[in-house]
């Protein structure tokens, strides 16, 4: 990295194409997303070819690639495209906006079709994210000419896996390449195919892929038309990004952080994206200076306002530890739906468990230090500790029921959990506080 | 699934065999987790021979597997075990108890000793999830008697690269299966291999492997020792396994729930685990108390003391959101060490505007509720819109920034964010919240 980035500043053109000539496109893409703009130009320059210059720019973050491709005439741009699988380049057209991608388009010609083809597929669907390449061959073939097909054959998408169609380019099986040289050459492919295979709808969201691929441990899954004519095929690598990606959606989602990783230099948007997220936060604190305003007596004593803190957040972070693994066994599977009300009643018994165990000590700490207000120590400790008990067995049970409940309704457990359960359970927490105090005092 | 139940309870054999037959060893383990245990073991038994069986066990999620093994005598346990693939036989062997272990071990012979040669690595590492079991030749080989060879081959691990060794069996050259039907019959390996392999040692951690995968698009990265011998092989299907249980793992702790999903039917285990998350928070907590009684005169004005819960929720919700957003930025690696304090600059604008916007909603809240503390409304609404507005820029910096801080000194920010940051975000507020009231009431 600091070598290259010396080597674009002393203008050493030919030791940098060395460099460059050496290293993976990946790697080369994320130097360049290190790179300031008039840098970066010098160094899609310094690459040996087209060909690799656009393998540079598929592996670039989507939202750069597009904003490069933006930057340049539509005829070089097109001529860039071209070059790209036609995943990468449906990809990086999707992103383009389409005051700049029709022109590209219209430069591309059959290239341009094949890619809106794929486009037309809804973004995060198994259509959105496969290869139309697949090596398909007819039922009827030989051994011997499968392989000699595969021979001549280029640009098939990670060939591993032979798909089999009948005469209507129907699916009827699948055969590993491995099998495959393993056979006499004199047999035909329906003799040696799987003929039990798992396909997908180009519909299917992507999520839905990804549990397919690796719970079976396939390397690539197939779509299918209603009809069961071959479309394309998913790989693995396709899936791992989908992996990767949809973590980074359910953590922030979970944290309330909006959805996707907004660019780093525009705080306007960040905030933006962040929001409305914390909408819900403030409504809820406001309705608990509400619920306060409502026990003016019980405010007043000194020591029930000091420890408003630490109740609200000790069952804050006990709702907010039920929510993430209830939400995150759901995602999993590890959570089934058998076993929800069971995983309800568990983070009960936890919440009770670990309120019982921090009433107790922030009631010590309540005690030691503020000897109670005045003559009476030992309500005080009674406040404490109970609604610290409750409010934390409250915040558990919450936060485990809120995300089975939006499964229920099919609302995206992780979306609902930061906002909702956070709300709900300080707000419960006050007013378990409030009310315990109000009974006791 | 509901049939399977059906079926198991009828004791209707033939039937529940005939459709395990036609089910996937994915699909029947997790059949087999939602089942009770006397259901489990006549599950097992309809299954068709000890090959499936064992495909099924390895299925299992690690627990559930060992805890099944360790029900069977040592002999049985091994009979199974010795049918699975090594790396899923490493791997259940290490997840049970020594006292069941060894005795299963004695008699497996051979096969025991290779998988205790797999587990002589650490867990989380590569040679801890490789497969030993690697198509490897010699460079002199000629393309047709490598053909000869994988047609006679089996049980080694998706052969879709062959790895090429010299005569010290040291890694030189990589040739994807495709490749290899494509080459002339008489050419040797080392002419048509790709010399430049990226592999890895056994000692590097799964994610860094992981890392590699997806970023290449490989399908498989080989494993060597220091001397450059090939080890073993790390597929793309235990690099999804990584990803995934990476991903959970990241999601807990960012939310102090934990490292792992606790079984669910054991509250008290489940209850330890999240215990020490949350003794940050109730210390943080009960330091805030000490700050409140440090201001006894602002603490008796109402609405003060009421509106605590909202300036800690806000504050606390963007300092959560800031450190979700550079942590998983440092995962991804979309945030590169060059950028980290650009990130954290632009989280103290992005934390300025939201508590700008949300200092002036919560302060038109409490004019219009309240109207302010008897004469000085202009004053308590400027208390609100300070307060909010510094406490939630402080906690969007310190968001990013505690985590970045760890990241420097080698600490696992994922870890460390979720006590930490909330902690410090808590006292903060309050800390800046009373000492403002105090200042201008």
């Amino acid at each position: 990295m600091a070598t290259v980035e010396r080597l674009l500043r002393r203008d050493a053109g030919r030791a940098l194409e060395k460099i460059l000539a050496r290293t993976h496109p990946a790697d080369i893409a994320s130097l360049f997303e290190r790179l300031e703009p008039p840098d970066r130009a010098r160094l899609l320059d310094a690459v040996a070819d087209d060909a690799r210059r656009a393998e540079v720019i598929a592996h670039l973050e989507r939202g750069l690639a597009s904003e490069l491709l933006g930057s340049f005439p539509p005829e070089r741009a097109a001529q860039l495209l071209g070059r790209m699988d036609v995943d990468d380049r449906a990809d990086v057209l999707g992103a383009l906006p389409p005051e700049h991608s029709q022109p590209v388009l219209d430069r591309m010609g059959e290239k341009g079709e094949e890619a809106e083809g794929l486009l037309s597929y809804g973004e995060s669907t198994a259509g959105g994210i496969m290869s139309p390449s697949v090596f398909a061959l007819r039922r009827d073939t030989l051994v011997s000419e499968a392989i000699g097909t595969l021979q001549r054959a280029d640009q098939v998408e990670m060939a591993f896996y032979l798909y089999v169609v009948n005469e209507f380019g129907h699916l009827v099986g699948v055969i590993s390449l491995r099998q495959l040289v393993k056979s006499k050459a004199t047999r035909r492919l329906e003799e040696i195919m799987i003929a039990d295979v798992v396909s997908v709808r180009p519909d299917v969201d992507q999520e839905e892929v990804a549990r397919i691929v690796s719970r079976y441990g396939f390397l690539a899954v197939p779509v299918v038309d209603e009809s069961n004519r071959l479309l394309g095929v998913v790989t693995v690598d396709d899936v791992i990004d989908v992996i990767r990606e949809e973590a980074t959606e359910d953590i922030l989602k979970l944290q309330g952080a909006g959805q996707e990783l907004a660019p780093i230099d525009q705080p306007a948007r960040a905030a933006w994206v962040r929001f409305p997220w914390l909408l819900a936060t403030a409504l809820g604190g406001c309705l608990a200076a509400l619920v306060i305003a409502a026990f003016p007596k019980v405010t007043a004593i000194l020591p029930i306002a000091a420890f408003i803190p630490v109740v609200m957040a000790v069952a804050g972070s006990v709702g907010t530890q039920a929510a993430t693994i209830v939400v995150r066994g759901l995602q999993t599977g590890q959570l089934v739906r058998g076993a929800l009300a069971r995983a309800v009643v568990n983070q009960l018994g936890v919440g009770l468990l670990l309120g019982l165990v921090y009433g107790l000590l922030i009631g010590a700490f309540g005690l030691v230090r503020f000897h109670g207000p005045g003559d009476r120590p030992g309500r005080f400790v009674l406040v404490l500790v109970s609604s610290v008990c409750a409010s934390t067995s409250l915040a558990s049970t919450l936060g485990a029921a809120l995300p089975v409940a939006c499964a229920r309704l099919n609302i995206d457990p992780a979306v609902a959990t930061a906002p909702l359960v956070t709300t709900t359970v300080d707000l419960a927490a006050i007013l378990i506080y409030f009310a315990v105090a109000h009974l006791l005092m």
